[in-house]
């Protein structure tokens, strides 16, 4: 685990997808399966579900003795999220189950892979005005977060300032190895773990941290994200100092373990899921991703309908595979997807040259690292810094000059050749702004740009005795970098790959550098080539850090406004989202060095505003027989749509026009060019206070002509309802680049606005 | 610089030494020369000292200006401490001077050479009852600080808490390079800097930092302990963390920096003592030894006796030379000269075993360096750890064991190659007790006994997957070493060189790893062989660090006690010191590992107790007559004596029995063997409340007799005085190791006990 600090999550990401893969050669071979049923056929004779799915496989055996002589085993048993069960059987088992009374869908348990606090400030949450205090911080909202377990005894999980448990809560504090069931408290209400599913996968395994203790810290910085207490004192290595504090500081948490360094599977996850349903969790935090394309066989998707119907929110990661299109695998019409943006804060070091210039350049070596009246050296031949050989040929005790314009060497390479040097600092040229946001720093230096490098280069080249200084963990706010939010490089992009029709992400939050709890024994940075540190607090980066953040204000919202629906406090997240960064200019792409505008692909609705969504104006609130109307128009069996909606809920109007904050029109390309027109009926509701008259605005997409009617909605009173429609006319006769606009209510008083980006992409054939 | 934290500071001492030489071949070299004048010799036509001796000066250029073609420059003038000039002049203007009214002596200004919070809980100050308390915590004392300066901006010069300052102050904030006035404040009340000495020595010499800016760390490290203000959340790298704070945390400190990069010189020193007396400071504490042997030409026994006429008490350290006897250069009477001893903290690591056995060694390593679950590895060949040929053998990611058992390498070195290394951390093995607090750990490691090594080496050798984890960064208190205090080996022992006649060192402080502020830019520990670190608070050891201690205790008795003199503050410690350490058992030598006590030559009167200070029932006071009459009795001449009396005071009772709160008897040991014959007389003053009863309880040193009269003391009332007589006979045929005792006055209500050290001892002619 010791990759996750110092290299991007989407590595760790591989790893986890390099973990298992099933391979079964023979009919005879044992897998686990995870079973959908349709609980309304169950025989009126069983008292439980658990009882009918065991006489089920019990059933199975009795047919089937010759080729099995274990017989299905079963693993765990669903019934809040979802109906059916995990068992590990043989194909030729499955086959008889498959003809059995109430089967609706079978799959084979796959591994699940993973996908950070001045964060807040930067969301301008405050305990003046707006979400804090509104919401009294998320005061006895539940947030769950299913994840690699939790590390009780960080101080973000004390429950100072916390008042009595909230007694809707049915949930425990699942004892096990290193872990006692008292140390839950106030704060961190619940915790479990779920194994089975790895343990039937992998017979015989011995789990090394079996409890829901964390053993990665993956799982505790994201439940600290999302609802850590307040704690004093924090920092990585002196950098992001301050009182860390979750987005929802007193909001409750219960901790799911569901990955394990043994292995990750989806059933353990649905296990946990279907037993949040059941504890009473408000909000599911699922920084995780699953590589199933098929909604019908995606944990999340299914579990989480469930959960939804329960009026559970549910927010997941959308993923680190960014920046190429369509890297969303699990688009589901009814999670929240988060993608992720930067935040305004630098980490950096002053160069001070001997003639008293001053040089901020970007640094997180991990230390207070002395680089005092040094000789700086520099010459063509050593600036290439590019093998150990080269720099034993520096001055000891000096600061050198690494020239890395030319991008023919890894920066991680040079950090190991100076850390085997005697040089004692660099100053490192670079043109590439990512290179700039580096963390692996295992030797003390900054990097400069070109245009800096000159001055110093100069200064060095005219001076008898060119003398430097570097101070380093410096953190500056506001100020650098110039933009901020960006959208992350390895965030996920859309469309989703499973369900296009809806537009994923759905919205961006902070999940670059995010500093919140770890586990305190894992190592999170290096020095030289051999030192490992540790630390209470590190900074990680990744849609799973930008996933707590939406958990965490949906839980904020959900406190001040307990009577809204999920799709009610997603609305108002996304209708009040900024497409703007704090230049007042269109939120940037860090993939394409800050030049390119990020499209609603990247970051759905823009930017979550936490104040505003306080007080949306209008929401576009959904039904759960929305949700399976949607999941009918899927062409899918009747299996494969019962898998997901479950068999109470009829598909005789099956629609793709789900009342959505947002807008996706997708088109295929011929020879002929694109002709395209899609409608979208759409109901908001009136949340604010009284009547309101809205008028709408719209940005409309090149090529792309849009009607909307009608184009004023008159409200008079709260909760009314008004329906309009969108055309969205495309033509094009050559293949442009993603085309985007939006469409906006704006309040005639000019109190609320309420936006829905608009996207006209190319379809998956055309990518 | 760098060599300060992580060495001793005795080799930082050589380092001074080693700076400069004066050679002066040629009588025309002119040379700086320290000049003391007899002011009642001063012409009455002249309104100031300044007049006198710059005319002085100018009658010896017109005298003799066929050799000189500049004449005599002035640098410096004294007139609080004594009286008297620096400047420079050639050797024959010298012998001119010599002969004008008025002169006394003459010596070349020489350099002068630089001799650390846990410790305040272990001398038991606390701020329920005691001396913190009833002093106010030093309120309105004022120390200064003759050392390297001061960090005005180290957060333990804070005045937060801090009252108006005292109205008999008269120093400055005295601006300089980077140092701007108004950085002085109501804890850092005053700030000077000297340097005119270095200049004349230098001429064109560049100061690097020409202020009162302590750009090494040494005076800021000083004046910290001994009057820093309350700072929450300081460490050495997480070690010993906690809240710095100074002996005296309300008391004032008056920065004078007279050491400086360019070289340090008594005249500066002599200038700011001088300059401290007039501006009112109460307490002058000097972390700086003198190479001089005779009084009269040491700077400090001169100007030291000036500011105690003026009721100034001068604390200063011992020096570094230990742990040989004879090492105390200036064994000065009237100085409280202090010896540096260990505290009751120990910095550790945990080894714990696959086994789960755990094993609490020693280690400084300064980062928190995260070592989890790696194989160890041990096998004879490598165990050696002596090249980085053979560590490039031992397995990458793991942890080694070491065996320094033979002591035929040195720790630094075994560092050094194991941060070479891919070796993730070492286990070594040390008998050495010294070794075992070893402040140098650039790799991670901690050093167990060889009786500890037994069980891990055997665990390693029978176990198919020997693995182990360490955690650093631990502090341990109270508990080791067992033992504590401790003599400190490189303490200075007594007798004193310059005055054997009264028992030096006066008292023990805690001097070994002590935290407190320091330059920020200074580096003080070091991660493989090219990262260097800083700190804000550093730990270093030394009689440096033993000297503020008991300046910071002088100033709360002084505010306590506002009536008492010098001479009464020294011997309310001294008679209260402790000769026990926290196992009741005498004070150990830490120079012989522990197994013999320590002697009044290494710590004497034994370890300060503030709290029984504060009420000592008897003290032993002594006036600038009986200095004066000491002096008298030192065989110098009448222009020797007058350099260090002046001639205010007369010599007609020359006496060396000073009424000092110890004794030391010196024998000559020829073929016959020793018979010594010493007779003291002391003067008890009573400043317990009202009448007391005292008998005398005597420790008789071995070989000896002593005679006590009279054997009880009746006091009537407080402040009154009684005296008595102490014969001391010492008779022995073979030269035997020195010989103590001690001498008690015992209250017979049994409150207050009054002891004084015996110390009898070969004199330097038998060392």
């Amino acid at each position: 685990m010791k990759l996750l600090s110092s290299v991007p999550l989407n590595i760790l990401l591989t790893i986890f997808l390099l973990i298992h893969h099933h391979v079964f050669s023979a009919s005879a071979q044992r897998c686990t399966y995870i079973v959908h049923m349709d609980k309304s056929s169950m025989p009126k004779a069983f008292s439980s579900h658990r009882y009918w799915y065991s006489s089920t496989l019990e059933s199975i055996k009795s047919a089937d003795d010759q080729t099995s002589i274990q017989g299905p085993k079963l693993v765990y048993t669903y019934d809040h999220a979802f109906h059916g069960f995990t068992a590990v059987m043989t194909r030729q088992e499955l086959q008889i189950l498959k003809k059995s009374p109430g089967f609706l869908s079978a799959y084979v348990d796959d591994t699940v892979i993973l996908d950070t606090t001045h964060s807040y400030k930067f969301l301008s949450l405050n305990t003046a005005t707006g979400l804090w205090p509104a919401s009294e911080y998320g005061k006895d909202v539940i947030i769950g977060v299913v994840d690699t377990g939790i590390w009780p005894e960080s101080p973000s999980f004390r429950d100072d300032g916390m008042t009595k448990i909230p007694s809707k809560w049915k949930g425990i504090c699942q004892s096990g190895e290193q872990f006692n069931s008292s140390l839950c408290n106030k704060k961190l209400i619940g915790a479990r773990y779920f194994n089975q599913g790895v343990r039937a996968a992998n017979p015989g395994v011995t789990i090394a941290m079996n409890s829901a203790r964390d053993d990665s810290g993956h799982g505790t910085h994201v439940a600290s994200t999302a609802a850590g207490n307040y704690v004093d004192g924090v920092s990585f290595f002196g950098y992001a100092p301050g009182t860390a504090r979750g987005v929802a500081p007193r909001a409750r948490l219960a901790a799911y373990k569901v990955l394990w360094n043994e292995g990750s599977y989806e059933s353990d996850a649905l296990a946990a899921i279907d037993q949040a349903v059941a504890d009473g969790v408000d909000i599911l935090s699922i920084s995780i991703s699953y590589r199933r394309n098929d909604l019908y066989e995606n944990p999340i998707a299914i579990a989480g309908l469930g959960a939804r119907e329960k009026g559970i929110l549910v927010s997941v990661s959308a993923g680190n595979r960014g920046p190429s299109l369509w890297t969303i695998v699990a688009g589901i019409p009814w999670a929240f997807v988060v993608a992720s943006g930067t935040i305004d804060r630098w980490f950096s070091g002053t160069l001070t040259l001997g003639n008293g210039r001053k040089f901020t350049g970007w640094t997180m070596f991990p230390a207070r690292a002395t680089v005092r009246n040094l000789p700086i050296v520099y010459n063509e031949t050593l600036s290439a810094c590019d093998s150990v050989e080269l720099l034993a040929e520096a001055p000891d005790q000096s600061i050198i000059i690494c020239n890395m314009t030319d991008e023919s060497i890894e920066f991680l390479n040079v950090m190991d050749y100076l850390s085997r040097s005697n040089v004692q600092a660099a100053i490192i040229i670079s043109k590439d702004t990512r290179r700039l946001r580096s963390t692996s720093f295992v030797h003390p230096g900054v990097i400069i740009t070109p245009a800096e490098a000159r001055e110093v280069i100069s200064y060095t080249s005219n001076s008898d005795n060119p003398r430097g200084s570097i101070d380093f963990q410096q953190t500056i706010l506001g100020l650098e970098p110039r933009a901020a939010p960006a959208l992350s490089s390895s965030s996920s992009r859309g469309p989703g790959r499973n369900y296009p029709g809806i537009l994923k992400p759905d919205i961006m939050a902070p999940g670059v550098l995010i500093l919140a709890a770890y586990d305190p024994f894992n190592s999170v940075a290096r020095i030289g080539n051999n030192v490992y540190l540790a630390s209470d607090y590190t900074l990680l980066s990744g849609t799973s850090m930008a996933c707590p953040h939406i958990s965490g204000i949906a839980a904020l919202l959900k406190s001040a406004h307990p009577e809204w629906s999920p799709a009610a406090i997603q609305s108002a997240m996304m209708t009040t989202a900024n497409p703007l960064d704090n230049t007042n200019q269109p939120i940037k792409d860090m993939s394409y060095n800050l030049y390119e505008e990020a499209t609603p692909l990247g970051i759905g609705s823009g930017q979550v505003d936490p104040n505003r969504a306080l007080d949306p104006g209008l929401i576009y609130d959904a039904s759960m027989q929305d949700y399976v109307n949607l999941v009918c128009s899927m062409n899918f069996t009747r299996e494969q749509t019962q898998t997901i909606t479950r068999s109470s809920y009829n598909c005789s109007n099956p629609s793709s026009d789900l009342n959505y904050p947002s807008f996706i029109a997708l088109y295929n390309f011929d020879e002929r060019g694109v002709a395209l027109t899609r409608r979208f009926n759409r109901t908001v509701t009136n949340v604010g206070e009284g009547a309101a008259i809205y008028n709408v605005k719209v940005e409309v997409p090149n090529s792309s002509t849009i009607s909307i009617s009608p184009r004023t909605l008159v409200f008079k009173k709260k909760y009314e309802k008004k329906s309009y429609t969108v055309r969205i006319r495309y033509r094009s006769d050559r293949e442009l680049r993603d085309q985007y606009g939006s469409l906006t209510w704006v309040e005639e008083s000019g109190k609320h606005t309420v936006r829905s980006p608009i996207m006209v992409a190319p379809g998956l054939d055309n990518f």
